[in-house]
């Protein structure tokens, strides 16, 4: 095919603005973090379903709340047909994973067993002007467990060991789940006399804490009917820097209401399972001061920091829902989930130089063509021999001076050269040159595979 | 989260025709068929690019031709508002990953070497009107060679190689890939008296040689020009069923004109190509019948066909095409590419009952809470040792009698139980149970991981 680019502007030749597209290098780097992130999903007992990347309007349209509402992106054809199909107008591009993960459940509710565990790895699209980190397109990474009537509390101290394994792996530097409740802030602001319509406002305040400071939280708490001192101990509470211990024991010593008890009986059993599930102290901290938005979450929160990228804001976050179909099939489907932003953390890691992106070939080793493609047949069999030893390589398919094909290997990041010359072709031999070390050495064709294995 | 599905009348709770959803069983096997395809196309060299599943219409409709064109997805807010992005009337979803690689390498062009080598695996979107086996998004695993102004025929040989490659593990039983070459057919064209301006139309007359049979062919080729005896020895040539090296040696003999000489020496370099790099012989045939559409490819062509199940048309195609970025940069930009059909494949197979989908769980290993969640941190320490090992697993956080554990163990395809009961508590000892023989032992908790790493 031919598409004649040379019509185009430059600009229109780049991807579209908020539409992330990879390089080699970015797109190497990204299956690495997708590749630790699954392996953690899947170690911690999750399995993959597969929902489409449309859905109709109305299931979308059921909870696209707030700012989602005007960013959801519609379907239409370009140049629609007689026997065009009718239903464009009902199709709409996902803005997250949780709203299909329902329509899921309930339409496959009788074939799934619970406590269902599933992940999801797959883009998003939110129709909001493209700035600096933010992105129209991007990769979000769920889990969540959907219990059936119930889901033990325990499901949520998976999730902070399951944010624990991936950043672990990723060794991005260091960082910390923050855990908090829903239940215990709103017992706290119930015992503060905050009228119970205020609630939601107030959890909504407190989330804004980090961004607007201490002095404004308190002021427009006191307009949503929490007295001045009260708004400072509340603050004094959600700030103090004491230990997980700490914290819980102050918190059991108080008996506010029964919606506070409840969520720090929900904290102390969290903290229990994280500790059961060998996550260290120093990777999860209790942090009451987490809200995560207004309406969606009721128990538990997470939220987890990168030091020295905490304005990236939380690159894992999530929490309890109690109910993610209400009343279908008359039951209750409480759940609990964890959404990492891909996209995001990825770009703002390679901005950062933090991840390794040297290389622009997942293959290492290079075979080259150092007498031609005449010869082509001996060196498309040493390939065939790595490969079918499940060693990737790239075989230098065009006539040119070999200094020119180590040029291409030194700028693509291969680590290893297979060179073989007229004197080798004759004596069934071949050169495997370390290219980082430059150290060489000369073996026989039939000990190709293990060498290569060996200087691995 | 609340979504109230209740509401919702049954048939929009399923997802949108044409657009597939899968539930664990076939997301497990849809998995285990991309990550085989992922793994021959990097063993041969390939790496990833990720480009967005949006590109400006501009870019799309400059190559979406014939039926296609009516096919183009664009995008359009469903509720602007008034700081919306204002270029939303200008994106489309990508239709094949051809179009968005051409603009790719139009953009990025001087930062990447060549030949350059990429594979892409992912979504593309087509507005047809949805029927048996036809998508409206569906996954494309695509790998494409370029070269800057020239690319050896040796790169169309690996081609069959990786086609070779994904179908030998995936193991759906036998399949042969069929070699043709455009050139070939054309210089045919060409020797017995077709006019240039039928070429395509002839091409396009023979590529449904298959479907409407050797008399109408024959007849549609008068029409263009093509005597009947001309036409009958052509087909002759095209439907003989002999060996590869006796088409070659037979196609050798014929001089017919340049563009025919021209296309059977790459035929033979391709062969060449295809068994240095060990392709067993029953894997490949030389079918000159294939033509594969009317414009984009130049000279070798591929189909794939899958023993009993011919009527799903070819599972891997592709070809030869000379020039991706026509006039960009002055320079040819010559490629060769395939593509693997992946949700139609699927799909197919798991009707056909040829991929196994019995397990709806990635994690073997179900440890069971036979004593319940009161000795949770026992059964979250075993999942944690089992884990830290790179064993998947999922614990059972509920409280629910064994037997009822271990019924929802086999529905889901577990294959292995971790039973602890109060004995065992007490004696730190656990019981691995093997959910298929029956078998189980008795071990203790420091051998459990050992045990089911041999057990497994």
């Amino acid at each position: 095919m031919s598409l004649n680019m040379a019509k185009f502007p430059k600009q229109l030749l780049e991807s579209p603005s908020g539409f992330p597209e990879l390089t080699p290098k970015e797109a190497i780097a990204q299956m690495w973090m997708l590749d630790v992130i699954r392996k953690h999903f899947e170690l911690a007992g999750y399995s993959p379903i597969e929902t489409p990347l449309v859905e109709r309007t109305e299931v979308v349209s059921a909870k696209s709340e707030g700012e989602i509402k005007n960013q959801v992106y519609g379907l239409r054809l370009l140049n629609p047909a007689e026997d065009s199909p009718s239903d464009t107008k009902d199709l709409a591009l996902r803005f997250d994973h949780t709203v299909p993960l329902a329509r899921f459940i309930a339409a496959h509710y009788r074939e799934l067993s619970y406590p269902f565990r599933r992940y999801v790895i797959g883009s998003v699209f939110r129709g909001e002007r493209p700035k600096e980190g933010r992105y129209r397109q991007f990769i979000q990474a769920d889990i969540d467990a959907i219990g059936d009537g119930t889901l033990d509390v325990l499901h949520d101290a998976e999730m902070v060991a399951v944010i624990n394994g991936v950043f672990s792996e990723l060794a991005l530097g260091n960082f910390s789940v923050r855990i908090g409740n829903r239940k215990v802030l709103q017992g706290l602001l119930e015992s503060l006399g905050a009228p119970p319509e205020h609630f939601s406002k107030a959890l909504g305040v407190l989330d804004r804490l980090e961004k607007i400071g201490r002095g404004e939280v308190a002021q427009e708490l006191a307009s949503l009917g929490i007295s001045k001192p009260s708004a400072e101990s509340l603050l004094d509470l959600l700030t103090s820097s004491r230990s997980t211990d700490e914290v819980l024991a102050a918190l059991k010593e108080e008996h506010l209401n029964n919606m506070f008890e409840e969520g720090v009986s929900e904290l102390e059993e969290v903290v229990r399972g994280v500790r059961a599930l060998s996550v260290p102290e120093n990777r999860f901290v209790i942090d009451l001061s987490i809200a995560r938005g207004l309406e969606y979450y009721t128990g538990t929160v997470f939220e987890t920091r990168l030091s020295g990228h905490e304005d990236l804001g939380s690159i894992a976050s999530g929490g309890r829902y109690d109910d993610l179909g209400s009343t279908f099939a008359g039951r209750n489907l409480p759940g609990v989930g964890i959404s990492i932003g891909v996209t995001r953390l990825l770009l703002r890691l390679i901005k950062a130089g933090l991840v390794e992106t040297d290389e622009s070939t997942i293959a290492k080793v290079l075979v080259t063509t150092a007498e031609g493609l005449e010869h082509a047949d001996d060196y498309l069999k040493y390939a065939a021999a790595l490969r079918a030893a499940g060693i990737p390589c790239e075989v230098y398919l065009a006539d040119r001076p070999l200094d020119k094909q180590l040029a291409f290997a030194n700028k693509r990041g291969f680590t290893i050269a297979v060179i073989a010359k007229a004197p080798n072709l004759k004596n069934d031999t071949v050169i495997i040159r370390n290219l980082v070390s430059g150290d060489q050495q000369e073996v026989s064709t039939s000990d190709l595979v293990s060498s290569i294995k060996s200087s691995a």
